[in-house]
């Protein structure tokens, strides 16, 4: 068996997240059917991790075992032409037969998009969180480093991921930036790995320091072990990237 | 009456178009229905044109009448409230009660964007035209300009617009040039004025020409007057963009 990995696009509006759910379009499920029709049976899709319902990738890794001795420059057209196109493979490499892509992963980035200005413009909609309302920048380009280092994260899981017994929630952030960019705020997150809604989770504990609901003291607090608040609310999921998964 | 023109964007992807139709979400259709609510009787909307189903626009001109008093910058506000996402005023302005969008518009500048990379990122899909196959780009950068000047377009014109006696054919375009960007390709034009699906098909002969099924002198040929012969064919409406309309 061949261990195939893929880097793929999607715009993530279309789905229910990356994951195979009965009856609804996912990411996992549109590979898993094309891939069935390549293969002649079915085929189990390995991804780097999940996305959310509504969140976008531009280089999400996911990975397979195939029979077909298909090239694998054909392989990667085969797919685009199979699938619709709101996915796009980028790229078809042969991996080692234990190649796992969310286990093997050394480090995850993803990228928020704020857009401010008052209209936003139809074509980013599907893109952008629009938030046109006043914001401390200076605040949140403060806020926004706090996360890097190793930190407990507990207070930035989902609810039912927060509740869950067992599973560290320590991760490491290697960078945490919020760059303003006319009027868009881009930020920009590279870490270990991140729990579900984590990365939303900073983001809107970000913009609730932009609001003034929370000091730099208030969003350290939350980073402490056994913290009993609750981070921010989690922002929309259509502002959200995954941009790049690396491996060793 | 107060006399209202408006600046708007919108992403033609969802709209069978500008002009309104029974039953169909059209642009004009969408205006009219919402401009009811605000004046509580029936608001007749005159575009500065029509753009074709799937054609986007970066700044449409529209106008009507209005008894309404609510001042322009509210009246923004309460369109785009209640407008879909895929329609946004960008501007309210008064005009004096003769203005019309279409008989008083100087100029019009389209936007044509193609995509030649093999691969067309899902997030650009809606608003590309994409051709991932191989192009003489010179020949097509030489081709554009010979539209500019004064001329018959009726071998540019929609079939239907073709046929019809009556109606000059003759417009002047004041500037017309592609300009490779990248994996992009973005051909501008500006004119005095176009005809049904002229710039579509402006653009389908320069396509021609790259693909090496037409000389600069046969795309001269197509602009002598009383031309038999029929322009490249219609390039799809998702490329192209209305991009802005002139008045004196």
């Amino acid at each position: 068996m061949r261990r195939i990995r893929i880097t793929l696009a999607y715009d993530g509006t279309e789905f229910h997240g990356w994951q195979i759910q009965p009856a609804l379009p996912t990411v996992q499920g549109e590979l898993q059917r094309i891939l069935r029709e390549i293969e002649g049976r079915p085929v189990l899709v390995d991804g780097s991790g999940r996305t959310d319902a509504g969140v976008h990738a531009l280089a999400q890794v996911a990975a397979f075992s195939l029979e077909n001795p298909i090239p694998a420059d054909n392989l990667r057209r085969a797919m685009n032409r199979l699938l619709p196109h709101a996915i796009r493979v980028l790229a078809v490499e042969e991996r080692p037969p234990d190649f796992h892509p969310r286990f093997d992963a050394r480090a995850k980035t993803y990228e928020y998009r704020i857009f401010r200005g008052e209209v936003c413009p139809p074509f980013e909609r599907r893109y952008v969180h629009h938030y046109p309302y006043p914001l401390d920048l200076a605040r949140m380009t403060c806020v926004a480093p706090l996360f890097e280092g190793e930190h407990d994260f507990t207070a930035f899981a989902a609810a039912d991921e927060r509740d869950r017994e067992g599973g560290s929630k320590v991760r490491t952030i290697f960078s945490s930036r919020l760059e303003p960019a006319g009027e868009r705020l881009l930020y920009r997150v590279r870490g270990s790995g991140f729990l579900k809604h984590m990365v939303r989770n900073l983001v809107g504990t970000i913009l609730e320091a932009g609001k003034g609901n929370l000091t730099p003291e208030g969003v350290c607090a939350l980073l402490q072990p056994g913290a009993a608040v609750k981070a921010g609310p989690t922002a929309p999921a259509c502002g959200l990237f995954l941009v790049s998964v690396e491996y060793l």
